[in-house]
């Protein structure tokens, strides 16, 4: 199985039971979770995931709503006595945080926690299934989007399976055509949406996209089909972003917390 | 009023819908914040509390269940456009940890926000109705509880009230009589106790206490009423500590989350 599940799809401010942004990747018995906003571990829990088996966690850039919730999580992961290594990526001075966090209140993990500073886009995770890259993406500050790519299988294996499927999760960023080539084709695209398009150029002076623009992405990235999220505190109401989004690229649809999306 | 409403009620990692430590202590119209667990702000959403009057935010130690939250307060803050001071309290090196994630994120707060640091107790606030201090508890890390004090009024205006009410919150500790002094004659005493007695030795390894201790600490505190609360993850049900308490000092409850209690 090659799936999403959404635990948060605000922007920033928490609002209308929407969290700040956290997504778990399970793929093939695997579990990685992209950005980790304040109160993910609570989403885990609430939607009874066994987060115990989260083996990476991918950090986009260091704005609160996408990595608040990490210090909480590592912390339980230590109070629950975890034994298997975890492993954090994310832009600098992530380790610096964590560590900082974890040393004042001597704090001894059980487990080995490994962080690593992403500097460049590249492969940051390989296996003989499956590889998962970041890639820059168009932000206030250094941001990285994340491909979760399955390989192709030996040709008696892939018999079994279709075609090698991947994920792409852009992040935060304004529309950008740069992005383009490091998500061509995927099965699956999310892309931040934090505005309606009639706030276009407050999305561009925050370097946030709008859900007309993150349509327009995927319509020229290929993909099969498209996530919207990372919603302004500012509607209470989404369902206008699906409906704006379809108008250009009829394969979109709004990520909803507790959901599970198949690749 | 003089009230105290609890955000979070348990201890290290949240479990059951039961958040980590936080409570809302209302004083004649000023709000402060005691404690900030991860979630904090989603509680006061939930709750429907007013949090932008909330001026003065008292941290007793760096166990992340009693500090993740903060950050994303304060950054909630920012985000809509709080114009008022806010004072935070707390041990070294809370100011470094806060200041590192506003920087890295370029974060411009557009209030002023001052963190002070505690290093001994003492008065921390003080004005002509009221004053709030700290004194030292008995935990792994340095730690502080609090007490918020009516003064005395001018007798004139003394007659509208009774007499000076005080609320004392003895952070995470041990069972420890040289904290009596600092609460003595409480109206409204918090005392955690995140083990039932039959656990007390892990309880004192942890520098915890039971239920069991907090009744026999407000007894000998003199106080009018004990809340109990920092319960461990490892109970879903928590009724047992108000009946344990109560076999001691019949005046105990267990702080429940979302519930106001008058000072």
């Amino acid at each position: 199985m090659f799936s999403v599940t959404i635990l948060g799809n605000n922007s920033a401010v928490p609002a209308y039971e929407r969290f700040p942004t956290s997504q778990l990747v399970s793929l093939n018995g695997n579990k990685f979770l992209i950005d980790c906003g304040e109160g993910t571990q609570m989403q885990l829990m609430r939607f009874k995931i066994r987060y115990s088996r989260i083996s990476h966690v991918f950090i986009s850039h260091l704005h609160g709503d996408h990595y608040f919730g990490l210090i909480g999580l590592i912390n339980s992961f230590g109070l629950l006595n975890r034994q298997q290594d975890l492993h954090i990526y994310g832009p600098a001075p992530l380790k610096e945080i964590i560590e900082m966090q974890l040393q004042v209140a001597s704090t001894r993990l059980p487990f080995l926690l490994q962080i690593h500073t992403i500097n460049s886009p590249g492969i940051l995770v390989e296996t003989a299934e499956f590889k998962i890259s970041c890639f820059p993406t168009d932000h206030r500050i250094e941001c990285y989007g994340f491909l979760f790519q399955e390989k192709e299988l030996p040709r008696k294996l892939a018999a079994q399976r279709p075609k090698p499927r991947s994920y792409a999760y852009c992040a935060d960023t304004r529309y950008d055509e740069r992005i383009l080539p490091f998500v061509e084709g995927a099965d699956l695209l999310y892309h931040e949406s934090t505005y309606l398009h009639d706030q276009f150029e407050k999305a561009e002076l925050r370097f946030h996209a709008t859900a007309k623009q993150a349509a327009t992405f995927a319509k020229k990235a290929n993909v099969n089909r498209l996530l919207l999220g990372h919603f302004s505190s500012q509607y209470e109401h989404i369902q206008a972003f699906e409906e704006e989004a379809r108008e250009v690229f009829s394969a979109s649809e709004n990520a909803l917390q507790g959901v599970t999306y198949l690749v």
